[in-house]
C-alpha cells in the first residue's frame, strides 16, 4: 500500500527557480510512490499578510499554475486550494482544544519569525500566527498523511503534530487510533542561488522567477554574476566564485568538465558562457514552459482543477471529520 | 426593524431554577422583541471540558429540553447546536489572523478562571481556551447580531468582540461595514439562592434542579434551610435570615407580607411554609414541566428542533461568510 503525503505552499507570489528546486520537483517524483495531497495553504498566508489580502487570488492562480506546469498531476494527485476545504478550520478548532499553549509557544520558528517579520516591520504577534503550527497539525491529519516532505525547519512543526496526534489518540481513540503520527520526509534540498550570488529571493531582486519564459530566462541569465577578478575576456577565471558555474551544475550536467576548462583557460567569455547556460535553462525547462503556455491559454482549466480538487480533498476530510466528531462525542 | 440577539449557553449538566431566573427567563421574554439565534455552544464547553465528553451528547439534548420546556419557540428564534455549523471554527479562524495576542490574554476573565480551574485540579491552559473569547466573537459576527444579552463578567468579552469588529472592517470593508458593533444587553439578574442560602450550584448540592418535577420540587423545598433560630413551633421566626421566605419572594407575589407576617407571629410552622412555598412553585412552574413532559414523550421531535435550527442558521452562516470571503479576497 501507497504512503499518503500531504503538503503545502504559501500563495506568496514569490515563487521561483529556487523554490522549484528546493521542493516542488521533489513532489513532482513523490507523486508517483505516495498518494498526495497537495494544498496551496492560502490560509497559512494570512498569519503573516492578513493586512494585504487583494492579490491573494492571483497568487493562488499562479501558484496552480506553477504546479502544473512543473508536472504535478490532477487526476493522480489531490490538488486544492485550502480555505476551500472547510473542514481544516473545524479541525484545528477542536485540535486546539487539546494542545497545551506552551507546546506552541516553544516551536523554535515561533520566535524566530516573529522577530525576523519584526524587523520588516510586520506586526504579527496574532492569535492566528501562534496557531500556525496548530493547522499545519490540522491539515496533515485531515487526510491521514503518515508523510510530510519538509525542509530542516519544519522538523519541529512535525514533532508538535505527533504529540497532538498522541494526545488525541489517547483521549478520544484509545481503541482504534484515528491518526497515524506523520513522519518529516527530509529530501536533500537543492539550493540554487540567486544571480548575484546571494541566497535567491524575490526581496533582494536577484531571482529568477518560476514563470519565466525563454526571452526572460536568457535576459536574467546576462545579469549573472560572474568571477569578479576577471575584467578582460582574456583573464582566466575561477568558476568556483562564478554564480554562472553553480547554475552550470544544475543545467549543464556532462558539460561540467569542459566549461570550467574553458573557463579557467580563458577559451570562453563570460558573455558566450552564459550563452550556453541560458540555452541550457530554456531546454531543461522547455516541457515546464510548454504546459504553462497551454495552461494560460485557457485559464477555466486551472479553476476547473482546483474546483475538482476541492471536492476530492473534502470527501476524504469530511470523513476523517465523522471519525472525529463520533471519537469526540460531537453529535 | 427588530434588533438581533445572538446567546449561547454550555450544555454543562447541570442547569438548575438560579440559571433559569438568571438567563432563560430572561431569553423567553427577549423572543418577542428580537429576532433571536440561540445556541448550544458545545464547542466552548469544550475549552473547559475536552478531558471527558461522553456526557456531550445527553447534555445537548437535556439542554434543549430545558429551553424548549422554558417558552423558547423553535419557529420563532433559531435554536441550534453550536458545532453543527462549521462556520463558526471557519470564522473563528479567519479572525484570528487579525487578533493580537495581547488582547485575548487581556480579557480580565483569562487568568482568573485559569486559576480558579487551575484550584479545582483542571489544566485547561490550551491555545482553544485562550481563544474562548474569539470564537464568541465568531459566534455572535456570524449572525451579525447588535444585541448580546451578557452578565457583567462578560462585557470585556464583548468589548473585545467590537475591537475585532473595527479592525475587521477597517482592514477588509472599509466602505460598507460587514458587522455591526454587538452591544451587551445587560438585564437585572435574579439571583436565586441555594436550597441551604448559599450560591445554587450543583457542585454545593445545594440546587434545585431546572428539570425537577412536582415530586422532586416538594422534596428539594422540604430540606430548605429556615431561620435556624427558630427551634420550636412556637418560636417566633424571622423570615428576613429564612432562605424559604426569599424563594417565596420568587414564587409568592401577593402573599408576601402574610407569609412574613405568619411566621414573626409563630402563626405557621415551617413545614406548613414550606408546603405553601412548593406548591406556589409547583404551579409556578406547571406549564414548564408539561412541556417538558410533552417533549420527553417524542425524543426524536427534540432531535429534530435541533436539525432544523442548525439547518436555519447554516444558511445565515454561509450568507455572512460569503461577505467575509469576497472582503478577504479569498477564493
Amino acid at each position: 500500500m501507497k504512503g499518503r503525503i500531504f503538503s503545502g505552499m504559501q500563495p506568496s507570489g514569490k515563487f521561483h527557480l529556487g523554490n522549484y528546486l528546493g521542493a516542488l520537483e521533489n513532489w513532482v517524483k513523490l507523486q508517483n510512490d505516495y498518494e498526495c495531497f497537495f494544498s496551496i495553504v492560502d490560509l497559512h498566508a494570512l498569519t503573516s499578510t492578513y493586512e494585504d489580502t487583494g492579490k491573494l487570488p492571483e497568487h493562488i492562480y499562479n501558484m496552480a499554475l506553477d504546479w502544473l506546469s512543473a508536472g504535478l498531476d490532477p487526476e493522480q494527485n489531490v490538488i486544492f486550494v485550502q480555505s476551500q476545504v472547510k473542514e481544516h478550520a473545524e479541525l484545528h478548532l477542536l485540535l486546539s482544544m487539546i494542545t497545551p499553549l506552551s507546546w506552541l509557544e516553544r516551536v523554535p520558528t515561533y520566535k524566530d519569525k516573529l522577530q525576523q517579520l519584526g524587523e520588516q516591520g510586520k506586526e504579527i504577534n496574532t492569535y492566528g500566527f501562534l496557531g500556525y503550527p496548530e493547522l499545519m497539525t490540522a491539515d496533515i491529519l485531515l487526510y491521514k498523511a503518515d508523510t510530510v516532505p519538509v525542509g530542516e525547519d519544519q522538523v519541529p512543526h512535525l514533532e508538535l503534530a505527533r504529540e497532538i496526534v498522541r494526545r488525541f489518540n489517547y483521549l478520544y481513540s484509545p481503541q482504534r487510533l484515528i491518526f497515524p503520527e506523520p513522519m518529516p520526509y527530509l529530501s536533500q534540498a537543492k539550493v540554487l542561488p540567486g544571480i548575484d550570488g546571494r541566497k535567491m529571493s524575490k526581496s533582494y531582486g536577484n531571482e529568477i522567477p518560476f514563470a519565466a519564459g525563454p526571452d526572460e530566462l536568457r535576459a536574467r541569465v546576462r545579469l549573472m554574476v560572474t568571477d569578479p577578478q576577471r575584467i578582460k575576456r582574456s583573464d582566466p577565471g575561477n568558476p568556483d566564485v562564478c554564480t554562472a558555474y553553480t547554475f552550470h551544475k544544475f543545467y549543464s550536467a556532462g558539460q561540467l568538465e569542459r566549461i570550467a576548462g574553458d573557463c579557467r583557460q580563458a577559451n570562453i567569455g563570460c558573455v558566450d558562457c552564459k550563452k550556453r547556460l541560458a540555452e541550457n535553462m530554456v531546454s531543461a525547462l522547455a516541457d515546464i514552459h510548454q504546459r504553462r503556455q497551454n495552461l494560460e491559454a485557457n485559464p477555466e482549466r486551472v479553476r476547473e482543477i482546483l474546483a475538482y480538487g476541492a471536492e476530492r480533498a473534502r470527501k476524504v476530510a469530511a470523513m476523517t471529520m465523522e471519525e472525529v466528531r463520533a471519537a469526540m462525542h460531537l453529535a
